[in-house]
Order: structure tokens, then sequence, then C-alpha cells
């Protein structure tokens, strides 16, 4: 520790990301990382763009990307914002929003970054426990908060909630900013999107790192009423001008223009995971209904924190978490059918081991 | 406006980039960018890119970054931390070290997005003028103050300070955070890097975007002992894990190891810079003696904004300064000796039309 760390630099718990190990051997389902490589159209334009240009600043609001998103899901370029990963669009959005003097409420079991803002920008928030069975009931949520910020299919559940219980939170709550976190949205949920045409506080967050295999490039963004967007690009433009580089702005718009592969690639990670749902059913772990690209498995009789390490034995590396209600719980990204026959198989035999 | 944003959002004045135009007709002398192209070392590694490994998240710290930036500067790499842009890396700085209970100074002419990162995170701060001659004496910065941020050579003035008396400022105020923005140093000054292992106060921030030509891949840094770094990777780590992406890391490792490169071409901008300062002052142009890759300029008789609309008509893009001392003067890149006897043919031009 330095005497120059302020109080809040002292006192904060960052964020812990999962591990990126060099080690190409180990068959990596612990970053809800996608299997299949990025769009061939988005690596072909990588290719084509003119290098000796990276000498030049990138457009500072990622217009080409802000485009694209636009034309996808059918709203106007000002209801875009785009910024380096989800991270940095959630981190911003905590700070353009809220602050000291109003309340946030999050589920106690969600994307473990949210407390983390909270902290860092001196926001107060509160957990609300989801039920036993980890489902959200928007009627525990006190009706005094700033804003309800939870994740669409939650993280690390899997659980999707139907877009019509939003709208109705949405109408329910008119003063309360909902905040929607739709990182594995794509893989068979239906987007809030649509609704941002209607209600001037619901916010939605994507990413391009999970459904559209680019996280090695840090895309993300948020979709909501121009007003709000505008919020956002005045907090960015109070931090970091030019938070996206030029070949990240080039493969993002081509990602979204190649819906071909898009639809295929998710299709084939949704078929994966409904496939090794019931393999996993089948030899008695417990398994939730996910409508993401990971699945959330208890082996029964096995902490969590022994089942990771007898897979990590085994080169499978997935993720286990403190938090005391899910600590049993491994959540294991989809990957392709082979990863999954390997975890299947390897899950088997640690059970054996366990019983022996 | 959104009622959705908090005070801070409504109050803040953002940074204000200069302009990104698409017309490639334009002579760009306005953002102080390289007019070589990145090192040819940078564009073959990022050719040699495995594109669908871009899949994978990158390495969260910039570990090769770290390591080639500690090779160059002999340092250790926990005395290391690379960020999204020297701009993010300002920011996290400010956030890590700095609150609402401490005073930051810095000269009311310099960078112009110290105030606003002030502003953003409601840290107070004071602006100590510059002497008449834009330089800076220390004995102005009160003995109170947590911190004295500034650049050097300062922009937009290119001024330069000799690191001598920065150690002196050191030793001085031992308990005084010194932040030194050295973005220009590599076109002619010293930099203070050595004393990181020397002083535990002091922070040196550099980026990838001016010398090394890569203002399009988002690269910059800071150097300090490594109990001051760790502040910053637990904010960082607080608000976006991963803000360099992969192919920026792999060509801001190249453009470190490329030293032949970097020497050859800041070693004709310097050239080219002299010369041109010959070139404006010969014709009556006040011109301070920049160690920077900008000239800062001032045309007798003729208003900053005036002479800026002028040149741009001219096809020749500049920057002027809203700041009241120095609205009369122009900021202009170093372009290649081409670009330079352009603007001083058209400043020639302007002049004679001013006198008509």
């Amino acid at each position: 520790m330095s005497r120059f760390w302020n109080s809040n630099t002292r006192n904060i718990t960052p964020y812990v990301p999962g591990e990126q190990p060099g080690d190409k051997t180990l068959i990596k389902l612990n970053t809800n990382e996608n299997p299949y490589p990025p769009s061939p159209l988005a690596l072909e334009r990588i290719r084509n763009i003119s290098l000796p240009d990276l000498r030049l600043y990138p457009n500072s609001e990622g217009k080409i990307v802000k485009k694209a998103i636009s034309d996808y899901y059918g709203i106007a370029e000002d209801q875009v914002f785009v910024g380096n990963g989800s991270d940095e669009v959630l981190g911003l959005l905590f700070k353009a929003f809220f602050d000291e003097t109003a309340k946030v409420a999050f589920p106690d079991i969600t994307y473990s970054f949210y407390p983390v803002y909270g902290d860092l920008f001196k926001i107060p928030y509160m957990k609300i426990p989801l039920k036993e069975d980890f489902t959200i009931d928007f009627g525990d949520y006190p009706r005094g908060v700033k804003a309800i910020v939870f994740a669409n299919p939650n993280a690390p559940t899997g659980l999707y909630i139907p877009v019509e219980k939003i709208e109705e939170l949405l109408k329910d709550r008119p003063d309360t900013l909902i905040v929607v976190d739709e990182a594995y949205i794509d893989f068979g949920g239906e987007s809030c999107v649509p609704f941002i045409l209607k209600y001037d506080n619901l916010i939605v967050v994507q990413t391009l790192s999970k459904s559209r295999a680019l996280a090695g490039l840090r895309i993300g963004f948020a979709m909501g009423s121009a007003p709000l967007m505008e919020g956002l690009v005045r907090v960015k433009d109070s931090f970091n001008s030019y938070p996206l580089d030029t070949i990240a702005q080039v493969a993002a718009e081509a990602a979204f223009q190649d819906k071909a592969y898009f639809d295929e690639t998710r299709g084939k990670i949704i078929k994966t995971r409904e496939w090794a749902k019931e393999q996993l059913k089948d030899m008695g772990a417990e398994v939730t209904d996910s409508r993401s690209n990971f699945l959330f498995v208890k082996i029964p009789g096995m902490a969590g924190s022994v089942a990771l390490e007898q897979l990590r034995k085994r080169g499978i590396l997935v993720r286990n978490f403190k938090n005391q209600r899910i600590s049993d719980w491994l959540r294991i990204t989809v990957g392709t059918d082979a990863d999954m026959a390997k975890v299947a198989e390897e899950i088997t035999l640690i059970r054996n081991l366990s019983r022996e």
C-alpha cells in the first residue's frame, strides 16, 4: 500500500476476472467465451484495414458501430452508446446516473461487478435475495430505490425472465431506472430493446464478447432513450475520449452485419447446451434451465471448490463462486460438442471417485 | 437531459477532443498524431496474429506490454501500469489517489483534461498561472496540496522543464504526489523515469499515441513505485478488467522492441520541427521553443480563431484554444517536411491578405 492511496482505493475489493491461462491444452470453460471464431466477415475486414492509418486516432464515438447496431435493432443511432466492453459501459452508467444520494438494488446472486461499481463510486446499494429456486421477484424490490439492475438471463444461474415481466416492471416503476444487462440474451432469450422506444426509464446493456466471439477486441454497448445515452457520453468524454480502437470498430460493425454466421453459431451453442444439460441431469447433477452460453451445475455430495479442482486436474477449467448460497455450484461455459462430452465424461469419473 | 442524470453528470463540462474528419485531402495537424506509420515490426506482428483467437479475452494486465516497457526503461514490471491510452491512465490516477478531501494543483495552461477529471470525481483543484513567458515556477505551488500535476513538455506551449528542476521538486515535497505527464517527452526531452527508483512520490505517464504512432490502438501507461501502480490496478479492476485489446497489446510490445525505427522517426520529426520553427520565425510569427511534436505559434495581428479558419479554408487543420491567455495562439502538429512547407506557405499568404 502507498500512503498516496485515497481511502476509497484502500477500501474497495476489486472484481476478479476469470483466469486466462497461456496453456492451450486446457479446455477453457471458465469465462463464457464463444467456442467458435468471430465472423469470417469481421476477420476479413480486419485483414483489409490500412495498418499505417493506425497512427491516427479512432472515431471517438464509434460511429460505424453505432450505425451497425441501430440498423440491426431498428433504433436510432443516438439511442446507442458504445464502450470498451460492457464492463466499461456499466461502470460509466453507474457513474452517470447514480451517486451517494440514492440507492441502487440488484439481486444477491448476479454479476459480481455491480457491487464493485457501487463501492468504487460510493453509491449505496442493496442486495435483494433471489428466491430459493434462484428466480427473481420484482415485488421484493423496495419502491424507494433509484434504480434496479439485473442481468437477463441472470449470471451465473442462467435463468431467464420473460420480457412481459420486465415490461410490467417498467410500467409499474416509471421513476426507477431499470438496467437490464443482456450479456447473454442472444442464446435463446428475447431482448428488451424494443421497450426503449416506449419507456424512458430503461437501459439495455449488451456485449460483443459472448455471442459475437469478440472478447479479444473489447466492445460493449448500451441502448436507451437519447437523453440517457447522452448522459453516458458526457461521462465518457470526461474520462476517456477514445475507448474503442480502430480495429475493434471495424470488426464490431462487420459482426453485426454478418447475421447468417451469428445465427449459425449461436444456434450451435444452444443445441450443445441443451444436449449437455440432459447429459448432466442423467448422471444426477442438478442443472438450472440456463438460457445463456453456460450451465450452472451442482454435483451432489461434492463441494464446488473440490469439483473445480478435480476438473482442473483433468484439464478442464470452470468457475466457482465464493457467495455462500452458490458455493457448491459450478459455472461451466458451453463449448463445442467435444468439449461438453469431455465435461460429462470427467464429471462421471469424479463422481465415481468420490463414492469409492 | 434525462431526469436520471445525477447532479455531477448535469454539471460537468466534458473534454472536447480534436476533430477526426473523414476527408483525407485535409492536412491534419490538429491532434498531434505522428506523420509516419507505426513501426513495421508492429504492423508485421499484427498481420501474424491468429485472428480466430480474438474470441478469447485478452490478458487483463497487459503483461507483454508491461514486460516490453520494463525492458526499455530498465525498471521492474510491477513499476509499470498500462491502460487504454494515457487519458484513461490519468483518469484512473485521479480516481485512485485524489478525492474531495485534498487539493490538486496544475498550471492554468496545460492539458485541458486535468480539470475535467477533477470535476468528474469531485476533486478540488487549483490552477496556478504560468509566468508571462509560459514557464512554470514550482515556487508558486502551495505546500498544502496533495498533488502537483503537469505535462513535460507542457501542452500546448511545448516548453520543457529540465529534469534537474523536477528532481528538486521531488526532494522538496516528499509528501506531495508529483505526476509528470510525458506524452511528448520522446521529441527531445529527458524522461523522469529513472527518478521512480529513488522517489516514491512520483508517477510518470506516457502514451504510444504520439512518438510511437499508435493513436488508433489506444495504449498509455504509468510508471512509479510498485505500491503506486498497485493502487492504479485496484481502481482499474473495479472499473474495467480488460481495457487493452489483444491486438493493441501485440502492437505495443513490438513498438517498444523496434528501437531503431522509433529513433529514426522521432529524429525526423525533431528535424522538421526545428526547420519549421525557423521558417515561421523568419516570417515574423512568434514561436515558443517547443520540444514536442507540435509548434505553438502566434501570427502577429491575427486572432487565433481567424488564423485557424483561414488555414482550414486552405486545407490545413490546426488547433486553437478558448483559454483567454492563449486564444491568439495556434497549436500546429509537426507533420512531414512537405506538410510544414505548406503550412509556412499558407501562413505567408494569410499574413499578406490580412495586410491588404
